[in-house]
Protein backbone atom coordinates (compact mmCIF):
# COMPACT_ATOMS: atom_id res chain seq x y z
CA UNK A 1 0.00 0.00 0.00
CA UNK A 2 2.69 2.77 -1.17
CA UNK A 3 0.04 5.12 -2.85
CA UNK A 4 -1.51 7.79 -0.34
CA UNK A 5 -5.05 6.95 -1.58
CA UNK A 6 -7.55 5.35 1.07
CA UNK A 7 -8.83 2.02 0.88
CA UNK A 8 -12.94 2.12 0.83
CA UNK A 9 -14.20 -1.06 1.61
CA UNK A 10 -16.96 -1.75 -1.08
CA UNK A 11 -20.87 -2.27 0.21
CA UNK A 12 -22.97 -4.94 -0.84
CA UNK A 13 -26.40 -4.40 -2.85
CA UNK A 14 -27.92 -3.78 0.80
CA UNK A 15 -25.38 -1.34 1.24
CA UNK A 16 -23.83 -3.37 4.36
CA UNK A 17 -20.92 -5.72 4.73
CA UNK A 18 -20.70 -9.27 2.91
CA UNK A 19 -19.41 -11.47 5.41
CA UNK A 20 -16.44 -13.49 4.14
CA UNK A 21 -17.46 -16.79 5.26
CA UNK A 22 -21.36 -17.06 3.19
CA UNK A 23 -19.93 -16.60 -0.30
CA UNK A 24 -16.86 -16.80 -2.20
CA UNK A 25 -15.76 -13.66 -2.41
CA UNK A 26 -15.31 -12.08 -5.30
CA UNK A 27 -10.97 -10.48 -6.36
CA UNK A 28 -12.40 -6.77 -5.62
CA UNK A 29 -13.58 -6.81 -2.78
CA UNK A 30 -10.60 -9.23 -1.87
CA UNK A 31 -8.07 -6.66 -2.83
CA UNK A 32 -9.96 -4.39 -0.73
CA UNK A 33 -10.10 -6.01 2.11
CA UNK A 34 -7.09 -7.68 2.51
CA UNK A 35 -5.11 -4.23 2.41
CA UNK A 36 -6.92 -3.48 5.52
CA UNK A 37 -6.06 -6.51 7.53
CA UNK A 38 -2.13 -6.04 6.18
CA UNK A 39 -2.75 -2.80 7.87
CA UNK A 40 -3.67 -4.66 10.95
CA UNK A 41 -0.90 -7.12 10.22
CA UNK A 42 1.73 -5.63 12.46
CA UNK A 43 1.78 -5.77 16.59
CA UNK A 44 2.85 -2.17 16.72
CA UNK A 45 -0.17 -1.07 14.42
CA UNK A 46 -2.25 -3.25 16.41
CA UNK A 47 -1.47 -1.48 20.06
CA UNK A 48 -1.49 1.90 17.98
CA UNK A 49 -5.56 0.96 17.18
CA UNK A 50 -5.89 -0.01 20.64
CA UNK A 51 -4.39 2.75 22.55
CA UNK A 52 -6.48 4.95 19.76
CA UNK A 53 -9.70 3.51 20.40
CA UNK A 54 -10.06 2.65 23.79
CA UNK A 55 -8.41 6.19 24.95
CA UNK A 56 -11.17 7.94 26.98
CA UNK A 57 -13.20 11.01 25.15
CA UNK A 58 -12.38 8.93 21.88
CA UNK A 59 -8.99 10.22 20.59
CA UNK A 60 -5.33 11.27 21.53
CA UNK A 61 -2.99 13.04 20.86
CA UNK A 62 0.23 11.79 18.81
CA UNK A 63 2.27 12.66 22.11
CA UNK A 64 1.00 10.85 24.26
CA UNK A 65 1.01 7.02 21.67
CA UNK A 66 4.87 7.51 21.09
CA UNK A 67 6.07 7.28 24.58
CA UNK A 68 4.53 4.11 24.66
CA UNK A 69 6.84 2.41 22.19
CA UNK A 70 10.68 2.51 21.76
CA UNK A 71 10.57 3.15 18.43
CA UNK A 72 11.45 6.71 16.23
CA UNK A 73 9.19 9.45 15.93
CA UNK A 74 9.07 8.96 12.43
CA UNK A 75 7.96 5.52 12.64
CA UNK A 76 5.70 5.80 14.69
CA UNK A 77 4.42 8.16 12.22
CA UNK A 78 4.34 5.52 9.13
CA UNK A 79 2.40 2.81 11.31
CA UNK A 80 -0.01 5.72 11.88
CA UNK A 81 0.07 6.55 8.16
CA UNK A 82 -0.73 2.90 6.89
CA UNK A 83 -3.53 2.74 9.49
CA UNK A 84 -5.27 6.06 8.34
CA UNK A 85 -4.96 4.91 5.11
CA UNK A 86 -6.80 1.75 5.82
CA UNK A 87 -9.29 4.54 7.18
CA UNK A 88 -9.12 2.37 10.74
CA UNK A 89 -8.37 5.92 12.22
CA UNK A 90 -8.69 9.49 10.89
CA UNK A 91 -6.52 12.32 12.03
CA UNK A 92 -7.10 15.85 12.75
CA UNK A 93 -4.03 18.74 13.67
CA UNK A 94 -4.98 21.24 16.31
CA UNK A 95 -2.20 23.35 17.11
CA UNK A 96 1.20 21.95 17.85
CA UNK A 97 -0.10 18.38 17.82
CA UNK A 98 -2.02 15.92 15.90
CA UNK A 99 -5.03 14.12 17.37
CA UNK A 100 -6.13 10.32 16.25
CA UNK A 101 -9.60 9.00 16.68
CA UNK A 102 -10.89 5.21 15.75
CA UNK A 103 -12.94 5.19 12.60
CA UNK A 104 -15.60 2.64 13.99
CA UNK A 105 -17.42 2.22 10.90
CA UNK A 106 -14.52 0.21 9.53
CA UNK A 107 -14.02 -2.32 12.41
CA UNK A 108 -17.72 -2.79 12.32
CA UNK A 109 -17.21 -4.00 8.70
CA UNK A 110 -14.18 -5.70 9.32
CA UNK A 111 -16.56 -7.39 12.29
CA UNK A 112 -19.03 -7.72 10.52
CA UNK A 113 -17.00 -9.60 7.60
CA UNK A 114 -16.11 -12.35 9.76
CA UNK A 115 -19.16 -13.43 11.22
CA UNK A 116 -20.63 -16.39 10.45
CA UNK A 117 -24.22 -16.35 8.34
CA UNK A 118 -26.62 -17.55 10.54
CA UNK A 119 -27.55 -19.88 8.42
CA UNK A 120 -25.16 -22.84 8.25
CA UNK A 121 -24.09 -23.52 4.80
CA UNK A 122 -25.95 -26.71 3.46
CA UNK A 123 -24.78 -29.67 5.15
CA UNK A 124 -24.74 -31.94 1.58
CA UNK A 125 -21.97 -33.61 0.24
CA UNK A 126 -19.12 -35.57 2.00
CA UNK A 127 -18.29 -34.96 6.05
CA UNK A 128 -15.52 -36.76 7.77
CA UNK B 1 5.57 -16.24 10.20
CA UNK B 2 8.68 -18.02 8.38
CA UNK B 3 8.51 -20.93 11.52
CA UNK B 4 5.85 -23.78 11.28
CA UNK B 5 4.43 -23.93 14.28
CA UNK B 6 0.42 -22.38 14.82
CA UNK B 7 -0.42 -19.49 16.01
CA UNK B 8 -2.57 -19.80 19.04
CA UNK B 9 -4.67 -16.87 20.43
CA UNK B 10 -4.38 -15.80 23.93
CA UNK B 11 -7.13 -15.82 25.56
CA UNK B 12 -7.99 -13.42 28.36
CA UNK B 13 -8.96 -14.42 32.24
CA UNK B 14 -12.60 -14.80 31.15
CA UNK B 15 -11.21 -17.36 28.86
CA UNK B 16 -12.50 -15.30 25.71
CA UNK B 17 -11.26 -12.70 23.58
CA UNK B 18 -10.47 -9.28 24.51
CA UNK B 19 -11.61 -6.82 22.22
CA UNK B 20 -8.48 -5.03 20.44
CA UNK B 21 -11.27 -1.74 21.07
CA UNK B 22 -11.76 -2.08 24.86
CA UNK B 23 -8.01 -1.37 26.64
CA UNK B 24 -4.67 -0.83 25.58
CA UNK B 25 -3.70 -4.46 23.95
CA UNK B 26 0.38 -6.09 25.23
CA UNK B 27 2.82 -6.83 23.29
CA UNK B 28 2.54 -10.48 23.15
CA UNK B 29 -1.16 -10.23 21.97
CA UNK B 30 -0.74 -8.02 19.80
CA UNK B 31 2.15 -10.10 18.28
CA UNK B 32 -0.38 -13.33 18.13
CA UNK B 33 -3.25 -11.25 16.77
CA UNK B 34 -0.93 -9.43 14.03
CA UNK B 35 0.14 -13.00 12.73
CA UNK B 36 -3.27 -14.08 11.82
CA UNK B 37 -4.42 -10.41 10.19
CA UNK B 38 -1.12 -10.98 8.31
CA UNK B 39 -2.36 -13.95 7.33
CA UNK B 40 -5.85 -12.36 5.92
CA UNK B 41 -3.67 -9.25 4.40
CA UNK B 42 -3.69 -11.13 0.87
CA UNK B 43 -6.50 -11.35 -1.88
CA UNK B 44 -5.75 -14.84 -2.77
CA UNK B 45 -5.80 -15.98 0.87
CA UNK B 46 -9.00 -14.18 1.77
CA UNK B 47 -10.60 -15.29 -1.77
CA UNK B 48 -9.16 -18.95 -0.95
CA UNK B 49 -10.62 -18.56 3.17
CA UNK B 50 -13.97 -17.42 1.70
CA UNK B 51 -13.92 -20.41 -0.75
CA UNK B 52 -13.67 -23.21 2.13
CA UNK B 53 -15.47 -21.94 4.61
CA UNK B 54 -18.67 -20.88 2.12
CA UNK B 55 -18.23 -24.26 1.01
CA UNK B 56 -21.32 -27.10 1.39
CA UNK B 57 -20.65 -29.59 3.23
CA UNK B 58 -18.19 -27.20 5.07
CA UNK B 59 -15.05 -28.73 3.42
CA UNK B 60 -13.25 -28.55 -0.05
CA UNK B 61 -11.15 -30.74 -1.65
CA UNK B 62 -7.69 -28.74 -2.88
CA UNK B 63 -8.77 -30.09 -6.29
CA UNK B 64 -11.40 -27.42 -6.47
CA UNK B 65 -9.66 -24.66 -5.03
CA UNK B 66 -6.33 -23.97 -7.71
CA UNK B 67 -8.68 -24.22 -10.54
CA UNK B 68 -10.11 -21.09 -9.30
CA UNK B 69 -6.68 -19.13 -9.54
CA UNK B 70 -4.51 -18.34 -12.35
CA UNK B 71 -1.33 -19.66 -9.75
CA UNK B 72 0.36 -22.33 -9.92
CA UNK B 73 -0.37 -25.55 -7.40
CA UNK B 74 2.59 -24.93 -4.98
CA UNK B 75 1.22 -21.31 -5.04
CA UNK B 76 -1.90 -22.06 -3.92
CA UNK B 77 -0.20 -24.70 -1.48
CA UNK B 78 1.70 -22.27 -0.07
CA UNK B 79 -0.88 -19.88 0.86
CA UNK B 80 -2.52 -22.90 2.45
CA UNK B 81 -0.30 -23.36 4.43
CA UNK B 82 -0.24 -19.97 5.77
CA UNK B 83 -4.02 -20.08 6.45
CA UNK B 84 -3.19 -23.26 8.58
CA UNK B 85 -0.49 -22.03 10.44
CA UNK B 86 -2.50 -18.73 11.60
CA UNK B 87 -5.24 -21.71 12.08
CA UNK B 88 -7.84 -20.20 10.40
CA UNK B 89 -8.45 -23.03 8.47
CA UNK B 90 -7.17 -26.81 9.06
CA UNK B 91 -7.10 -30.03 6.56
CA UNK B 92 -6.98 -33.97 6.11
CA UNK B 93 -5.66 -35.93 3.77
CA UNK B 94 -7.99 -38.60 2.51
CA UNK B 95 -6.29 -40.75 -0.13
CA UNK B 96 -5.26 -38.85 -3.03
CA UNK B 97 -6.60 -35.33 -1.83
CA UNK B 98 -6.39 -32.48 1.01
CA UNK B 99 -9.55 -31.15 2.09
CA UNK B 100 -10.03 -28.02 4.03
CA UNK B 101 -12.11 -26.52 6.25
CA UNK B 102 -12.56 -23.33 8.45
CA UNK B 103 -11.80 -22.95 11.89
CA UNK B 104 -14.68 -21.24 13.10
CA UNK B 105 -13.13 -20.71 16.36
CA UNK B 106 -10.37 -18.27 14.75
CA UNK B 107 -13.08 -16.01 13.00
CA UNK B 108 -15.22 -15.93 15.62
CA UNK B 109 -12.32 -14.64 17.88
CA UNK B 110 -11.29 -11.98 15.28
CA UNK B 111 -14.95 -10.52 14.93
CA UNK B 112 -14.94 -10.45 18.65
CA UNK B 113 -11.30 -8.46 19.01
CA UNK B 114 -13.12 -5.79 16.23
CA UNK B 115 -16.10 -5.30 18.60
CA UNK B 116 -16.74 -2.35 20.04
CA UNK B 117 -17.23 -2.81 23.86
CA UNK B 118 -21.02 -2.15 24.66
CA UNK B 119 -19.82 0.16 27.08
CA UNK B 120 -18.33 3.80 25.58
CA UNK B 121 -15.74 5.04 27.24
CA UNK B 122 -16.18 7.66 29.26
CA UNK B 123 -16.12 11.17 27.81
CA UNK B 124 -13.98 12.87 29.51
CA UNK B 125 -10.88 14.86 27.78
CA UNK B 126 -10.96 17.25 25.43
CA UNK B 127 -13.36 16.11 22.45
CA UNK B 128 -13.61 18.38 19.12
Amino acid sequence: MSKQERVVLRQDESGCCPTLLAAPMDEDRAVDLAKVFKALGDPVRLRLLSMIASRAGGEICVCDLTPAFELSQPTISHHLKLLKQARLIDSERRGTWVYYRLVPETTDRLSAVLTRPSEPATTTGATS
